[in-house]
């Protein structure tokens, strides 16, 4: 099965970068479950008869840290060598992944370092304060934020845990679809959003390999379209300044996480704004439970490509529910 | 046990109201069983840790309807003669029990009369019409409510069911203690919002009557007081126009439930407006799950008393998940 996922790639490739198989997600998983919570898998007749599909919410919004992101970061610090665990562990991110790394390392006594940029909201900076990181700041460019990460790393030879660029991430988040994929075993295709590209990689991985049959669909917001952009030209294309209230799915792909969905992923659908705050709500209103906008992508792009999935079992991967309640977009 | 738990009536008092005990809860459990979900408990490891208390969520809002009243409405139906099936069932409502009746006689095959003032929200007239009851709107008086109710009884002969003085109707709502109580059988405390006062009538039957050591705790609004107003002075006090977030605990006891409260509860706490609004927050952030402001107004009593619910194990009774997401008290 290994083989046969990658017999597109140039000996080249693999030189140059690590792809995740089938085991290393499946082992991932093995890994990780005694630290993470094995999430429900939801449903909604109302939902059902509304898109004409039956629909299994994976909900990573009840995921430790309120999102899918403690999967990869707790992988990637189980598989640090015992000189790295001493030296700890540092990311810059404001978002979930920061969080994320902040209680997954401190949790297993791992020293973490979180470089933030200074104009971060305060209850961020609070929730990773809370979990017991060491938090510098700095200005909000991406030049002084790897300046001031490289100077960190000099100083402290803590490992730096990319937030989608790396191996470990991309198999933790993967044992979400795992799961779901072991509990819902007729889906027809499963739907992951795409930020950069971490969780749709892990997820096309693990979904393949347990179903070669099944379709993978990842859900950008078409307002941040570099995902769809580079699936159909076949060319990387980031993008530049994108502005989306899915906040998480601000980022572009990665050489990595490209590769993996040109191997992998069946399609790239987007859906507008008003589709993703209109199906967030939707969600709100009919199942109760709180979902942030990036996972609403997923449901929104049901919503504006209904024929493809008429009758179609389909797993949405709800990737977390983390929302700021001051700000709504409603 | 059912003697016991009556002591204090007089004959007279059981001559005029028939008062249900433990074996009449359960009766409506295994009656509507087929009907209700079995909603999910749930708890928190970082509330707990806040509130220094075990609390377990048991989680009506995600019940049929997005209410705890779709219990209550399907018994009231389930119990209906035939001849009072063939009339159908009538309620002036404009709130979860409106919406709740519908459901469940229309469901059923049963008619459904809802009287609605005109001034009710929009959204709550599509969702009854959307259950399939036959709504006539009325000006948004006490009086004008009651006439209309009475004329439709007179046309149709339907039977009035009151949202909460009404045997059936508390007997259904006494479910969802009982089945928490069977799930988590070592709770010391049960805690219910109090508004007419029908669930913590069924919750404190139903808990007693599963343990008879249990303290049942009714949580109320400090600004819509009557039932601690009323379990203070021993005479029943209705409110007058109180003004709460917890919009579905405006109502006041009925002299049924007073009667049932003054048997089987053993305090009544109240809440002020800014705890019930935090403490909605706080669930809506933590445990990612949407409840409405009466029932956070139980989360609220135990944050306003750490004291009494310190190192115990406290079922909280969540009434509901139906927020109107364009008016948030935040």
């Amino acid at each position: 099965m290994r083989d046969g996922f990658f017999s597109i790639f140039t000996a080249a490739n693999i030189d140059e970068m690590r792809i995740p198989v089938f085991n290393d997600i499946s082992d991932a998983h093995i890994r990780i479950s005694p630290f993470v919570h094995r999430t429900p898998v939801l449903t909604s007749l109302q939902l059902n008869k509304i898109f004409g599909a039956d629909l299994y919410f994976k909900c990573e919004n009840f995921q430790k840290v309120g999102a899918f992101k403690f999967r990869g970061a707790t992988n990637a610090v189980l598989n640090l060598g015992s000189v790295a665990r001493e030296k700890g562990v540092i990311a810059h991110s404001s978002g979930n992944h920061a969080a994320a790394l902040a209680h997954a390392a401190v949790s297993r006594g791992v020293k973490a370092y979180i470089v933030m940029p200074d104009n971060a909201p305060l209850v961020k900076k609070k929730a990773v304060e809370g979990y017991g990181a060491e938090i510098t700041f700095c200005k909000p460019t991406l030049k002084d934020r790897e300046e001031t990460t490289e100077a960190i790393i000099a100083l402290t030879g803590a490992t730096l845990i990319h937030a989608y660029d790396n191996f470990d991430v991309i198999c933790g988040q993967g044992s979400a679809a795992l799961e779901l994929l072991r509990e819902v075993p007729e889906l027809d295709m499963v739907i992951a959003p795409v930020g950069g590209g971490g969780l749709v990689s892990g997820t096309s991985t693990a979904a393949k390999g347990v179903k070669k049959s099944i379709m993978v669909i990842g859900a950008e917001p078409v307002n941040a379209n570099d995902a769809w952009k580079s699936f159909t030209t076949g060319q990387l294309v980031p993008s530049v300044n994108p502005v989306t209230v899915a906040d998480g799915l601000l980022t572009s792909l990665s050489e990595l996480t490209f590769t993996i969905i040109k191997n992998h992923v069946d399609q790239i659908l987007t859906a507008t704004e008003e589709s993703i705050i209109e199906c967030m709500l939707l969600v709100w209103e009919r199942m109760k439970i709180i979902i942030e906008p990036s996972s609403a992508t997923v449901l929104a792009v049901v919503k504006e490509n209904q024929d493809l999935f008429k009758g179609k079992k389909a797993g949405l991967i709800i990737s977390g529910g983390n929302v700021d309640f001051r700000k709504l977009p409603f």
